[in-house]
Order: C-alpha cells, then structure tokens, then sequence
C-alpha cells in the first residue's frame, strides 16, 4: 500500500498530496512534499472560529508545530512539509475530544524530480532551491488570474507553459479595478449571494481551487509569490477593510492550509502604502503572525506604492519594490542586505497609466540592466484589449515582444548562473557589468560603443590581479534580436576589437590565466 | 566722424568694438557693444606685471571699475560694455604716467539688432536676454574649438552656423586628452618654443584670436560658456598646475579682457573634481576674483565630474552639471534655486568610453525629459573618426541625428516659451509634464499610451480651478520623426481620445475657458 501509493504520486508526476487518515500505515511522503492528515470532525457552529486544531510533528529532537484546518463537511486537515529525510511522527492537539491527540508517522524519503524545494535565499543576494539547484526568479504578473472563470483561466496556463517565467505574482482577493471588474467565481469568504461576506468564514472552495493552481504552477517549475492583501477593493467586497481580527483569523486560516506547498512566497501587500485602513504596525504584526505560524520559513516581502517598507525586518527575506529605474537594484542589495526584486519596473503596453504603457524594448532593457545590476526584474504586459483580458490583470495570452526576449536573457543567465554586478564605479556606473561563474558581462543599453580595448578589461578584472595578464575571448549579444556572435580570435595584453555600434548590446568577456 | 563710425558698426553688423583714444570726440556706442579705450604705453620689462591699469565709467551716481590690458606692441586697452543707455565718462588710474589720469566720453545709444545683451536669470529658474528678449539655451560642447589650425575652425564655425544651438562650451586653454593630442597654433602664453611657457606671460595673439571668435558667435547669436579650467593637461603644458598666483594673474587679465563682451558666460572648471592641484578653497578664491573683476555679473557656474560644487555659492548664477540622468534636472531646480543646466548628460557617437557613446534616439530623449523637467540640456557628438576629428573636441562637421530632433524641439519652445514643470508627483513622475504658456505638453518618451482621458487633463489642471471645466485641443509632437498632428476635434467633460501607441512622442495639450 505505501509502496503504491508512493509509485502514484511518481507517475502522476504532480504534487498531490499524501494524504494520511490516523489509521493508515506509514506512508512514503518525497522531501518537500505535502503530507496531509484528515480528520473528521464537528460540522455544526463556525468550525472555523470554535475549533482549535494543530498537530506537533517529530523526528529525533526536531519538532514542528503547524495548525489544522476546517475544510468543509466536517472534514478537518492538517498539512506538514518535511524538510529532512527520515521518519516523522505526529501528534494533533484540539479543543475538540475527536481531533485530538490523534498520532501517526510517515517517512520523508528523497526528493521526487520536479520538486527540488522551496526558494530560500542563498548567499545574501540571490535564491537557489533548497536543494541546491539553480534558481533565478523571472516573474511576471497576474494578480487576479485565479479569479477568473475557468476557461480564461485554462489559457492562462497554457500560456505559462509555454513563457518564460518561472515566478508569478498573484492575489488572493479577487481585484476591482480598471480592467478588473469582474466577480469571482469562488470567492475567498462565504457571501450572501448579495455581495456581502462573513469575513469569519473563509470559503475552503475557494481555497481548494487555489491550492490546486499552486500546484500546477508547481508542475510547470513556477513559484506563486502570493499576494495576501491589497488596495483594489475599495469596499466592493470590503476584504481591504475586514479589521484586525478578520485579518489576523483570514491569514492564519491561509497559512494552515498553504504553508506547506513548496513553492509559494508571501507578498504581505501589493502596495502596501496605498491600502488606507492598516497602519505600519498593522503590517508588521501580520509579519509577525507569519513568523509564528509558517514553520518553513517561506520567501516573504512587501510591495509598495510610493513608500518603501523597511525590508530590513524580519521576516522579510527579500525586497520586492515597485520602482521605474532597475538601476536602483545595486543600491538595494547593498542598502537591505538582502536580494533585490524590482517586482513591477512598469509593464510592457500601451494603457494610458504610465506604469502599463512602456515598449517592450524598454521592457527589455529594463530586464537587462536590472539583472546585470545583480538584482531581479519582473514583467508584466497591458495591451489594451477589445474583451478587455490584459495578462497582468487576468491573464490569457501574452502578447508582448518582450517575453521572447526575457527567454533569450534566462537562458543566458541559467548557463552560467547568477550575476555578481561589478562595484557601480565608472566605467560600469555608466553600463554596467556583472561576472558570472568564470565570465564577464557587460549591457551596453542605450549605449553604442564601436570599439572596446584592453582598457575596459583591465577595469573589469581591476580587483582580480591573477587575471591582469589572462587572454580573452568575446561574444555579442544582440538582447533585441536574440542572436550571438562570438567576436573572432584571442585578445591579450594591449588590444582594440570592433563592436556592432549598435544599442542594445551586452558584451560577455571570457579570461583564461 | 561719430556718425560715420557708427553706422560703420550697423553695416558690419557686427560686435566690432568702437574704439576711442583719449583724443577722440564722444562716441556712439550701442547699449551692451563694447567701448574700447586704446592708450600708448611702456612695452619694455613684463608690462603684463608691472604695469597697474583700470578706469572708472561713470553716469551720475553711477559708477563702473574695470582693469586694462596689455595688448603687446606698447599698446594698452581698457574695454567697457554699457548696461545702461545715456552720456558716460570714464577717467584711467595707472602706475604709469602715460595711462594716468586719461579721460573720454562716450554716448550709449540704443541697443544693436543683434545685440539683445548678456543672458541673465529669469524669474529664478531661466533665462533671458537682458534686453528681456527670449533666451533658452541649447547648448553643444567643442572643448578646444579655438585651438586648431584654422581651416577646421573655419569648417566649425560654418557647421554652427547652420546647426541649432545658441550656446557653445568651448576651453580657453587647449587639451591633451584622447582625439586632442594636438598643439594649439596660437598658445595662451608666451612659450620658449620648446613646450615650456611663462605663466606670467600671457600671449595677446592668443586672446585676440579667441575674442575674433566670440565676436563671430555672437553674430550667429551663440553665447559662449567659456571654461576657464579643466584637467586635461596633466602638465603636458602645465596650465593644469601654474600655482595660486599664475591662476589669479590668468584669470585677471582674462575678465580684463574678456567682461565687455556681452555673451560670454563664465565655466569656471570642467570637472573641477578632477583638477588634482585646485582645492575647493582655490575654487572659491577664484569665483571671489570674478565677482570683484567682472563688474557685469555674466553668468558663472562650475561643471563637475562625479563631484557637484556647492552650486549655492554667489557668483554661481546656475548649476551647470555632468550626470546622465536629466530627469534630476527638476530636484536641482529646487535644490539650488537656480536654473538648472545639465551640460553633459553623455553624448552621442559611438567612441569607448560610455559618457560618449549614447545612440541618437537616447540624446534626444534626454533633452525633451531634461526641458519638459524645467531645465536645460547640452549636446556633444564623439562619432570615432579616421581624421580623429570630433565635434567634442575639435569640431569639424555635425554626423549625428540629433541636432536635427534638437532644432525641432527648440523650435518648439520657441514657439511658446520656456517650460514650466508640473510637480514630479503621479502621473507625471512618469511621463514629465510642463505648463508653456496658455498650453500643456507631456513628454511621454518610452512610455507608448494608446489612450488618453480627460483623467489626464484633470491632472494637468488640478492646480488652476479655473480651467477644470475646460474645453480642449490636442497635439501630437513625433519628437523622433519630427512632425505635429493634431487630433481632430475639441473635447470637454469626459472623453477619451486616441494615441499613437508609439514611443518617443509629447502630446500638447491647449485648454480654453
């Protein structure tokens, strides 16, 4: 039974859960993987509100406290993601007689392919997978993609598998907004029918079609930076204005039920200034719920309107800002400590707001000077539409020329890993540079240099004596058209090559000893 | 005699001075031409040293001090450019007999067509002529213009005259510096012939060759931001490092020189940070020799390179800076109170170094987000040659796209007036907006809106309540391709109209009441 259960969940090649019952022998559960207690219990009152469920999971002298859930039926769950390899028993605790002290084991065996853990930072300024493999966020944006009625949404997805981007924002309350006048279909709380919410009855429908979007993003290699509030609401359903206590009761229920799915991040707020009803405190004690009830530690942060929150807090373990000059993202390394996530650089469109109408070569550039600047970028498209579908509100196709160039920059990024900028020192203050593994880049942007000569090496290993006298190869990319070319020969000492002269190039310089 | 020569002046059209001797009946002098008192004296030891000259010029209670000159060849002159119109009198001071106690009058008439005289700062953040006349400098840079062989000058004077800019930044002294390694014909001080020079010796030939070419400037109205420092030497000649006395007695002669001539505008450095030998107290001590010596307060300022001066200094009359970034343009308005001027922002051409390698789309992108941002912005062209003669440095011809885009936005604001910016809050943070007149423009640059609302107009508008209910026309200016649309039509209350969906274009935006 545990061997088949094990060999399921390796054919369906998705992230089902293992769902254990108190009675069950011990399953097989990969690393990273969701184990998942059921329960069956009261149905009657707010089971959401009366009942206390959670459950303290072991292994040697480790022990994990998470919370259970009530998720319709009288069925109660509780969710745990090992993130060590061994066996782990658990034991529930409840107000109520049926749910608690129920105890079972499972054993938390090697990663399954297609989960290599959640992101955590690595290194102070970048992510890798826990496991250690390669990760570089190259998000886009959809904040109300799982808001939208299902065949919109079936396109969305299809449209993910075939882009480039390995990160999406997106929000858990539905949006009222230019282009997003639309209501959901599942809402997140249990409503009247008339447009009004008991914001202490969370609707686990909802809930259910969410996590079962987390995990198909998951099986497309996308992480879900999931939006937990924001501003776009204005009192349509009032979910911006629920008070401390709905809010503090919405998020705990959210993080029971979606801490354990290795791939999702905490965005606290998508403009987080503009939301008028919560105070700085406000959002630092829901910072601080997260700490006490996500065990796992997930990638957490913040996006702002005008004002930046001070990333410097626990447990924010990023910056994602909202900012028009990517250039910046060198300063906030150093400011934050921390990796620097321009999360909404402006998009790539043609609305009238400014921040939805930039060129997709701008789109481009920005990507590039971001990334060589050593922080990351994400996309986001608004091409005004006849049915009024734009991707960063609700998704379906992308129509934008900048994703094909986002790929063309992942893939270069992916062969030789993350970027290390250069100090922002002249002459990289001006175009700036980055190494990467045993290699250099220089993004040239709007600049069109027709030579480039032994004096630009000599800057680029400025701080690396060992390699003053190295011989060294280049290679053009055309960030615009996508190509590469290598430039002909070797190069030592004192040399002088000809570049295209044209904008948008980068410049990869290779050093052998 | 008087009228003859007078009406000389009119036919030549020209700045030539009116030249008086001691003897002479009382001239005619336009308002801001020059006056010139030409006196016989001792040409043996170092007249530039030893000899002590000045007049004062007198109207009522009026009264003017200005140095003389030594001009070789035992001729002395003492220049003066009336600023007011009327019957003037002058009497000399000097150590010597000769030029003592020497007297004259003059009659200052009405000002020349062609002579609106010096620039001045205008309601605290631009320029005019002080006839009152319009001024708004567009400016390009030929750093060592004056000191090639004179076939090339002569191709560079014949390039401005047919290219659009009313400003040139051109070095008194020459430079050795890449594409400048050249000696110039005519050396600012008197030499050995073998490279070494007498600071305290400066070389008339030299300066009455410069004058010859401000006076031609002026004719093509061109004023001229003549820099009195810079660091390109690195004691190739040693001008970089004469030493506090050799820099004072250089500056002295020059303002004795060179004050009446109306459009001269002082630079004190180019990038003084890099001047290794001058300290700031040097820098200081030098702009307190200017207030005391230029009796006409020509405008002053000190250009940086990664280091701005303290721009709030008297004499400084404006901030004339180096930085890419001319959208700051508008916080150094408010920083410094002053007009704010961005000399260098990079320059197009294709060369190594990236301060002078943009493309001509990004040149003129800057100027129009540097205008629309209530500043003003210069130009410079560094296109790799085989003569190695680039306009920059040495100038030559014009082979960049940009002057032409920059004709067609200086006639633009010609058209209207200078450009008044619109706070940097949202939505113009984004996309810069200026009031010009009775009428609005929104540079939109790299965004590509394919809508516009009257949500727009309202925010153009939201300081003046009397045009809130305003009926609208609208414009498009293509700032790449060089053409104006209008949209068809007159729109109020709410409407949308549509956009090219394009980059690089300024919409207009005329309201009546």
């Amino acid at each position: 039974m545990t061997r088949l259960r094990f060999a399921l969940v390796v054919l369906l090649f998705t992230t089902i859960p293992v769902v254990a019952t108190a009675a069950a022998a011990p399953a097989n559960v990969a690393q990273w993987d969701r184990f998942e207690v059921t329960l069956p219990g009261p149905a009657e009152g707010n089971p959401f509100a009366d009942v206390q469920l959670s459950a303290v999971f072991t292994q040697g002298k480790t022990s994990v406290t998470v919370k259970g859930f009530y998720d319709n039926g009288g069925t109660y769950r509780v969710r745990f993601m090992p993130q060590r390899q061994g066996a782990w028993r658990y034991v529930t605790r409840s107000n109520v007689a049926a749910l608690n002290n129920q105890t079972g084991s499972f054993n938390a065996v090697a990663p399954r392919k297609g989960n290599p853990g959640p992101v955590v930072v690595k290194d102070s300024f970048s992510f890798a997978y826990a496991s250690g493999a390669a990760y570089v966020p190259v998000g886009t944006t959809i904040y109300a993609m799982v808001h939208q009625e299902d065949p919109l949404l079936e396109r969305t997805i299809a449209s993910l598998a075939k882009a480039p981007f390995n990160k999406v924002r997106l929000c858990v309350f539905p949006k009222w907004y230019s282009y997003n006048h639309v209501e959901p279909p599942r809402p997140p709380f249990v409503g009247d029918g008339q447009g009004r919410f008991d914001y202490a009855r969370p609707n686990p429908e909802f809930y259910q079609h969410l996590e079962k979007q987390i995990d198909r993003l998951a099986a497309l290699g996308i992480e879900v930076d999931l939006i937990l509030f924001h501003p776009y609401d204005e009192n349509h359903w009032g979910f911006d204005r629920m008070g401390r206590e709905n809010d503090e009761r919405y998020l705990s229920y959210l993080l029971a039920r979606l801490s354990s799915f290795h791939n999702v991040w905490w965005s606290m707020a998508n403009e987080w200034d503009f939301v008028k009803r919560r105070t700085v405190e406000d959002w630092n004690r829901l910072f601080d719920l997260i700490a006490a009830e996500d065990p796992y530690r997930h990638l957490a942060s913040i996006h702002n309107g005008t004002k930046f929150f001070d990333h410097h807090r626990a447990p924010i373990s990023h910056t994602s800002v909202q900012h028009p000059d990517v250039r910046r993202l060198y300063a906030w390394r150093k400011e934050y400590g921390k990796p620097a996530v321009d999360d909404e650089c402006e998009y790539e469109g043609n609305i009238e707001a400014p921040w939805g109408n930039i060129t997709p070569q701008e789109l481009t550039h920005r990507f590039w000077v971001g990334f060589v600047s050593g922080g990351f970028v994400g996309h986001g498209e608004t091409y005004v539409a006849p049915d009024e579908v734009l991707w960063w509100a609700r998704g379906g196709e992308l129509r934008g020329q900048s994703p094909s160039r986002i790929a063309f920059l992942r893939k270069f990024i992916e062969e030789a890993g993350g970027l290390s900028p250069l100090p922002d020192q002249w002459p990289f203050d001006r175009t700036p540079a980055a190494k990467q593994g045993n290699r250099y880049v220089i993004y040239f942007g709007n600049h069109q240099p027709s030579i480039f000569t032994s004096f630009m090496t000599d800057q680029l290993v400025k701080d690396e004596p060992s390699l003053k006298t190295a011989t060294w190869r280049f290679e053009i990319l055309d960030t615009w058209n996508m190509t590469r070319t290598p430039i002909p020969g070797v190069h030592k000492g004192k040399f002088s090559v000809t570049l295209p002269g044209q904008p948008w190039m980068a410049l990869v310089a290779t050093p052998t000893k």
